[in-house]
Order: structure tokens, then sequence, then C-alpha cells
């Protein structure tokens, strides 16, 4: 039932995470590896990864608000968001603005509110958040600016450290790992 | 005729290889990287692994029964294991239950059941497999509960890897590397 | 304000940058990995890099003429740079040439233009740009050749460590951060 | 006019590549990453690297004769051959047979063919071919097989190692820098 791999986090960000209910993400270069892939026919093509949609899905399902936030307008972040039941704002001018209003409605303090981002464009919202995260490839203006920054790098599974630091921080561990393995059978044998 | 890169393998790893028959595969984070490509026409994309693909035909041609298993809707999957000639179980809500029923249809016991995958919904199979496998990059909590996690990342061979140590385990290596050569002049000059 | 991750360029690097008003890029193994992604229908897919877009729309708002390069035919070079607001100049057979033209008509010297690239078609302008910048992963020839290798690999932000290093020994940094952090909230509270 | 990034290479090495006059690759995991992307409309994508292409046209026009040979039906190995104006195979059963047979047609001994793959369908023509390469990250039975490994993983420039290789030892490199500069201004200032 441990988080080993969050054994090693300061006192500070686990206070910072224990008090986080609204969480947001940048969505390229954060969620994705920030990669932006055109096609001759101008379609465009973005790669989230498996691992950080599972950890939004458990953000959810234990109570948080997520929400994705990205300056560009993207149908493929929309369509991705509502897979995973999130909510999603593209083609944001001012992600601080956004984000805020969104603090407001739900009646939270900045020191509940965690964002996620990799570049100039998630600064205002990162400054003000209680918890901010930037993936381990982030532009170092960012990087430096933070209160944590991953080891994994933006759309490898940077995500979700920061949906595990947050379920670990407010004691959901125990309880998602218990709900993955409810299909155990009754005799199974010893496992390692 | 020699698999010098499984030789620091330990003896348990090597006597739970020796008794697998069937062998299930995760799809996403294990034969893929775990990047799930969206293009702005709502496709889907996703990058298997040559090398993986190579070493699941050798698997099925030396008599093992392989399986894909993945919790997504997933043609591309489904395709996959097509051309590869394996069985595919997509849009799967239950791993456990759908390799454990394959698992009684063949009338093989646990310890004859080896599976790999990268995160929560691979838990209870993985658990209760008599050769648990993870991919280098699995999530921590799966990495922490295997009883091997190979070298290469998903999607980058990690699968092969385990298809290498069942063939080498069960004594296969030596004929496939004779079939590869079979080509071979008969007066071929020496080979380095 | 900081640049922290320039500090350790030399004195002759910075000199050079200071002095630059044209700056051309390379498309294919500096502003994308290299890699040509065809599908079995013929199309060709790029994939450029968040990081750049955003330093490369810097740069020209800063009021550097950009121009992107390529000897290849190629749409998606231009629906990037037209994106992005930038000059686009494809099929190019002589890089050297249509960049010395466009330094022509803005009377300019080659001290004054820069010039990134990662393999033989680049090293004429490359010989004699004021500065001239290969990403990582360039082509030895190449490498050895110019004044600057940047950290990053061509396609994951390469070409944003060159807008940072004009930026920067320009003085706009202070003033972009300044405008990325406008909209901080008055009563904002401390930041990290 | 050096080649110093292959300065490294054994006598043996560069005195195999001195008699080459035959090239074979193969794509997927040589000329490629190794993955296989498809789509949820049934295409499939491939990435080649602009170093390698580069590398394969100077190799043509420098008079070897080059082939990719594949074991998959793949229209894009056809498209991408066809654009750099090189002999495909595909769909080849026997990829020992084809490159046999190219070299009967030539009049050449095997010591005068080149062979670049990675997995067990290359390792009959390997083990004839007067120098046998692998990519980085070749798997581990044909990386011990073979002459020469090259640093780069396949699809990210390690056919083009091979390219530089056979290039500077048959003393091509000096006249290809002279070509790629011959754009160079009469009046140009000092280069570095």
């Amino acid at each position: 039932m441990s988080c080993s791999h969050l054994d090693d986090l300061s006192t500070d960000i686990r206070e910072r995470a224990a008090r986080i209910r609204l969480v947001g993400f940048d969505v390229d270069g954060t969620l994705t590896d920030g990669r932006l892939l055109f096609d001759s026919e101008g379609r465009e093509l973005k790669a989230f990864h498996v691992l950080d949609g599972q950890g939004l899905v458990l953000l959810r399902k234990a109570g948080f608000e997520v929400v994705l936030v990205t300056a560009r307008h993207s149908g493929i972040a929309e369509q991705r968001g509502a897979e995973l039941g999130l909510q999603v704002c593209t083609a944001v001018k001012d992600k601080f603005a956004c984000v805020d209003a969104m603090r407001e409605r739900a009646g939270l303090g900045f020191e509940q509110v965690a964002f996620m981002g990799d570049d100039l464009p998630d600064l205002p919202i990162l400054v003000h958040a209680g918890l901010s995260v930037a993936p381990a490839n982030a532009h170092p203006w960012i990087g430096e600016r933070v209160h944590w920054r991953t080891k994994s790098r933006g759309g490898e599974g940077a995500a979700r450290e920061l949906c595990d630091l947050l379920l670990g921080a407010q004691g959901h561990a125990a309880a998602i790992l218990a709900e993955a393995m409810r299909q155990r059978a009754p005799l199974a044998k010893e496992a390692t």
C-alpha cells in the first residue's frame, strides 16, 4: 500500500498537496511531450499517455475537480478530456483568469489549487497556485519558479506523478490499490 | 546459440519461466510506449514495435498460447493481433477474469501463466501469474510487485525480452537461431 | 528575470548573439526531430515542438526577422510557419542564396544573421552566419563547424534555446517575463 | 574535411568498408525506430529519418548500389525508396536470396556486400556480408554477430553512420564537403 516512489518528497510539498481540491493541467508539453504533429492535409495530432489518463480518472473519482487548460484550439484535447470525464478549456487567452473563475465558483482559495505547466502562458497561474508543478523538461524559466518538478517528462507520465502525490497526500492510495485488487480470487496463492 | 543478454537472470525467474504455457500481454504501455495518439478527426493511432512482433510470433510457433488483453476499445489492437496470429481481448473490464477463463479452458494452473502489464488494471492478474513482468517504465506500484522488470521500456522491445526469456528457458533458442539461418549458403565463409 | 540556463555561454557567443537581426531555421532535424513520417496513403507528417513555437513567436514580436528554410516540398512547414506568423521558404535548392537574398533586402551584414541547421545543405549558410548553431544531434560534420551546439535535440526545444539566447543577449528577457506575468492579480500572495 | 566521429573505428572495419560496392538496409528497426504505427482506419505509418535520407542519396551518387529490403508489404518503404532514387524489395521472404541475386547480377563477391539489420530475418545475409552492421538497439542475437554496431539507434541516424563509414573509407568525404560548400560566395568573410 506504499507509494515508495514519492518517499523523497519534502514535507512542504506534501503539506501543500494535502490542501488541494482543484487541479489544472496545461496540455501541450505537460499532458503531451510537446510535439505538435501535422499531416500534409492539415490535420493535427497529439499524443497523450495512458499512465496519465489512469491517474486523472483516479483523481476525479477521488473527488478532485480536474480541468485541462490549453491556449490552442484543440478538438483533440476536448475529445481526450471527454473520454476521461474531465472539464476542458481550450483556446484560452488567459489561463489565470480561467482557473481563477473555477476556483471562485467552487469557493476555494488559491492554496487549494494545484497547477501543472511547462511554459510562459502557465506562469501567472503557477505563481498563484498553492502547489505549482512542472514536468522534467519544462522551460527553465518555469522549472525554476515552481514548487516541484516531476521526474518524468511531459507526456511520459509527468501528470501521473502529480496525481499520485495528491492521492497519496490525501490518503487515497490504500483504497485505490484495494479497489484495483478487488477481482482477486479468494484462494489466491502467495504473491510477491 | 547463446542468450547472453539473459545470463544475469535469477534461477527463480528461469524456473518460473520454464513452467509457462499461456502468456498474456497488456497493450498500452506494454506493447506500446503508452502514447495514445489522436488526430483532429477523431482517429486513434498506436505504435507497436517490430522486435515485439517477431518475438510474439516465435512464442506462438513454439506452442505457447499468447493473448493481448486491453481495457480500451481498440480496433488497432485487434488488427495487430490478427496480423501476428494472436488471440486478442479488447474492452475488457476485468483482465483477471479474462485470463483466468483462458487458463481454465486450457486446463492450466496459475503457475503456467505469465502476464506482462504496467498499471493498476493489470495488478490482479499479475498477482496471480506464475511469472509477472513489467516494462522498465511501468507505474511504480506495479514495478514493485512483479517478479521481473525488463530493461526495455514498453513499446521499445520490453515484450520481446519476455519472449526471449520464455523461449530460452524452455530450450527453443538454438532451434530458432538454426531456423533463422536455414537460408545459409553451403559454401559460406567464416562468420563473426 | 534571469536566464540562468544560459549562464555558461561564452562571451563570444553572447557578443555574436547581440548583433543578430535575421534568424533562419532549417526544418527537418532542427525544428523537428528529423523523423519523416509517411502513411500508407502517401500523406506526410511532421512533429514540431510547442516550446519552439513559443520562442519563435517571442523572437518575431521582439522585432527579429525569422524565416524557416527547407529543401523539401512541405505544405506542413508552410502551415506551421503561417500559424506562427513567420516567413517560410520551401523546396529551396540553395539555402545560402535564399537567406543571402533576405539579408540583402533587409540591408544587413552576415554578422547580423543567425542560422540553425543540422546537415550538409545547411553548411554554406552556417559558414557565413554571424552566429551558426546546430542542435545536439546534428550530423558531426555540422556540429564541428558551428559556433554553438544546443543542449536539446532538434524538435525537442533546440530552437527555443537559440531564441532564448537571442532574446537574452538583446535584453528582452525581463520584458517577456513581465508580460507573461501581466495577468497577475494585485493581491497575489508571495510566490516561490 | 575530417570524419572525426569515425576515428575510433578499427582497421578491420575500415578495410571491410573499403571493399563494399552493394549496400543493403533492412527497413523496420534499421531505417526506422521499429515502431509500427497503425490508425483506427487500418492505415499504417512509418518514420524514416532525414539524416539517413541524406546519407543514402550520397551513397547512391558516389556509385554504390543501394537497396532497401523488408519482409513486410510496405507501400511506404517503396515510396521512400523512390523518393531517394533507391532500389526497394518489399514482402521479401528470404532476404539472403534477394541480396544474393543482386550481388550475382552485379558480378560481386560477398566481400563487396554490406548489410545492416536488427533482427533474425536479417541474420543469414548479415552472416555472409563482407561488412555486417546493426543499429545500437538491435536484438542481442544480432548485435553479438555483426562486425559493427552503430552508436545511433535505428531510425535516428544509424544508417547515416554506415553511409559515412563507406564514404569515408573510399575517399569520398572531402569531395562531398566541397560539393556541399559550392554555393559559398566568393567574398565570404572568415568562417569558423
